[in-house]
């Protein structure tokens, strides 16, 4: 059996490797027996020389087989789960996943923690008071039957792997890969036990992804790799050059998908959660239309059946529903700082990727594994692109519990927004669907 | 400051590093700031990108500056030194140090543990009983100044990160990369305070490096290291598809060598030698003529010179020199095995790779920098390409003390050896000079 330096000159020289070398190299890393400085030199050889469709599928199978997969035979279908690559302010999963449980899709949602400046759903999650993101799996199973959703932590029992990869990836300048993205992503999802996924692809400057023909081969190739695991996956394509809606920070965003449920919430977080939660609906029932699924999605957030939803499942999990209305039972920041406009004219960008480091500087994302998070800091826009601004006005304010980086923050978030004298031209929020 | 993930960064994508960009990895990697992890996936972006001239010689830099320099001021010029890139069978060191120092040239020579399948001139010369490879700077210097020639070990004062890259390169599939070669060599010998060095590159199945152009790319960039520290640096490519000379071990080269002084050593060994240390002289004293150089080279080895001064420097490091006539005073084995012709022929190939891996398996290399050597054992060769051979006639003989690997040795010795029914193109001893 070739040692483990072959593997790594193999894919070194481009050569294609198989699923047993993906097997050794997933496992022998898992179990330790792999180091570290094998491993990243594998995965730089991989960047540099990327991997075939094949391989990104062999990879996410190894990644797959060497954790458990949930047993949701018990949960009827259809059973479809929702994905973002993340994207600063994106809160959308805490509104769309209630408007697809309401419409009787049952999702299994087991989530991330953020790495750098995008919070991920179980940070935002863990603002509520009491709520508990690390459920045992039966109590999972058996609120996703009871409430069509659940909620939990990724463990080292699902895609055990993945966790240290992702580590490893940060460190070693390895995250920007197609195939790696997609097997991190694929081989926690296919654990499921999913009918279908629904992946929300975000492209822009606040995005891992900067362009759209790499989001749209990331896309195909997930479809891919579900295609071959029986999994129907489809991916939408959405902007993340501004931060969506006006909240960024962990539970300055479940405020505002609270917001969103109650029909009080920004356009672009409402559209963005309506199109994806029909999607979901869609992609559950095939045999239906796009259109319909979408007036559904609608009705169930007009007529507040995806608020209930929302309640039922932060009382199921232990979190106190009655935080949709009274946000002062949230974790609140003690400081203020406003940021104000130089001049008059209309707003031609807000970089979302300085919004979500400043975010982070207060203490709402981390850099390491091992941070923690302030649930209270975070920015709150007051503007958003294409709105006229007078000198002075209030273009946002940040919100902390430490001065220590506030300066830095706010500096990054003057330079953040960007003023014209003209108003710039209307950008589509959702660029494209990959099926 | 950028981060060191920013580096790697830059690297994968094709920019070029400054100085100061290598500075902080070499001394941030020797003083363990820098985890393997990041390293090795820095080498790999390197490996797979390539390093620009300029890069290699920062590099070279960096790690140079990182140790200290010999103060050879005392040491009288010209002091010209050479280096072998590795080859089985490789002891012309021995032979031509000797005949260069008798020429009068200074020769300050630090020299390598062997890994892989090509001992080290180290591990040679430590199978001479009471020889001290690792000289205090004082008396390494004194003995410079009154032999003409003394050997030291690598210490961890000269180039302290190269013995920890090379063992990790050596892991992760980085080590054929001719930069990371280049910095190597350059900053273990540039710290040795020389007018010129002169390189052998051997090129073949039994060297790191398999072709010619690989090789001259590796020559050319030593040369322009070597022009920018004001050391002239000229580079021999070589053969090495078969093994150099008849025996290879650590002892039985000593012997070999020994031979080759008294005008009783190979063909190969004896012609490389002597056109290695004429080349030296010639370094030393770029005036005079090369044909002037190679004739003083042979005139000092028939004459007994060389050997006299081989005798002297074992003696003043400790060594016994009468082992230079007696080898029953080395390191004897205690098994032998004799592998034979299967049928009549010619002996097209001799595969120095498998020759080496053979020596290597009965202990003669190591494969890890911990792993000890046994000096005694290793292989002699009857016949060499080229030479006319009958069904069970001796081909080689193996020396082993233990029979732990000695089976799976004879095998590789065995598949080395191909016949062929007519006699093989002769090919070249020196390929090509690089200057």
């Amino acid at each position: 059996m070739d040692r483990i330096v072959d593997l790594i000159r193999a894919k070194r020289d481009g050569e294609e490797l198989t699923l047993e070398d993906f097997e050794r190299l997933v496992n022998g890393f898992t179990r330790s027996e792999i180091p570290d400085y094998q491993m990243s030199a594998f995965l730089m050889a991989g960047y540099c020389n990327d991997f075939t469709d094949a391989e990104a599928t062999a990879l996410t199978m190894a990644m797959l087989n060497c954790g458990h997969r949930l047993d949701m035979s018990d949960v009827p279908k259809p059973r479809v789960d929702k994905h973002s690559t993340g994207g600063v302010g994106d809160k959308v999963t805490l509104v769309a996943a209630p408007i697809a449980a309401a419409a009787g899709i049952k999702i299994p949602m087991i989530i991330g923690r953020g790495l750098g400046h995008t919070g991920g759903t179980f940070d935002k999650l863990q603002s509520i008071p009491g709520f508990r993101t690390e459920l045992k799996m039966g109590e999972f199973q058996t609120q996703v039957k009871e409430h069509g959703l659940a909620f939990t932590g990724q463990t080292d029992e699902i895609s055990p792997a993945d966790r240290r990869l992702y580590a490893l990836r940060d460190v070693t300048g390895t995250v920007e890969c197609a195939a790696l993205i997609a097997a991190s992503i694929m081989s926690k999802k296919l654990a499921e036990g999913l009918d279908a996924l629904l992946l929300d692809i975000k492209v822009g400057r606040g995005a891992l992804i900067k362009g759209r023909g790499e989001a749209r081969k990331l896309a195909q190739l997930m479809i891919s790799i579900g295609r071959r695991m029986n999994v129907s996956v489809q991916a939408l394509l959405t902007d993340m050059d501004q931060p969506l809606g006006f909240t960024v920070g962990n539970a300055l965003e479940v405020m505002e998908a609270s917001q969103t449920l109650q029909g009080q919430g920004p356009p672009d977080v409402t559209t963005l959660s309506i199109e994806l939660a029909a999607r979901m609906i869609y992609l559950g029932e095939p045999s239906r239309s796009m259109e319909s699924a979408r007036d559904q999605a609608q009705q169930l957030l007009a007529d507040g059946s995806a608020l209930t939803k929302f309640r039922d499942v932060i009382a199921a999990q232990g979190g106190d529903p009655e935080i949709v209305y009274r946000f002062d039972l949230l974790p609140n920041a003690s400081g203020e700082q406003v940021v104000t406009s130089p001049r008059d004219g209309f707003i031609g960008r807000i970089n979302a990727d300085d919004i979500g480091r400043a975010a982070a500087m207060l203490g709402a994302g981390r850099d390491n594994v091992e941070d923690t998070i302030d649930p209270a800091v975070g920015v709150i826009l007051q503007s958003k692109v294409g709105d006229q601004v007078v000198a002075g006005q209030q273009l946002c304010a940040l919100y902390y519990t430490a001065e220590t980086h506030v300066a830095e923050a706010v500096q990054l978030v003057e330079d953040a927004f960007r003023l014209s004298a003209n108003p710039p031209e209307p950008r589509p929020l959702i660029l494209d669907l990959v099926q």
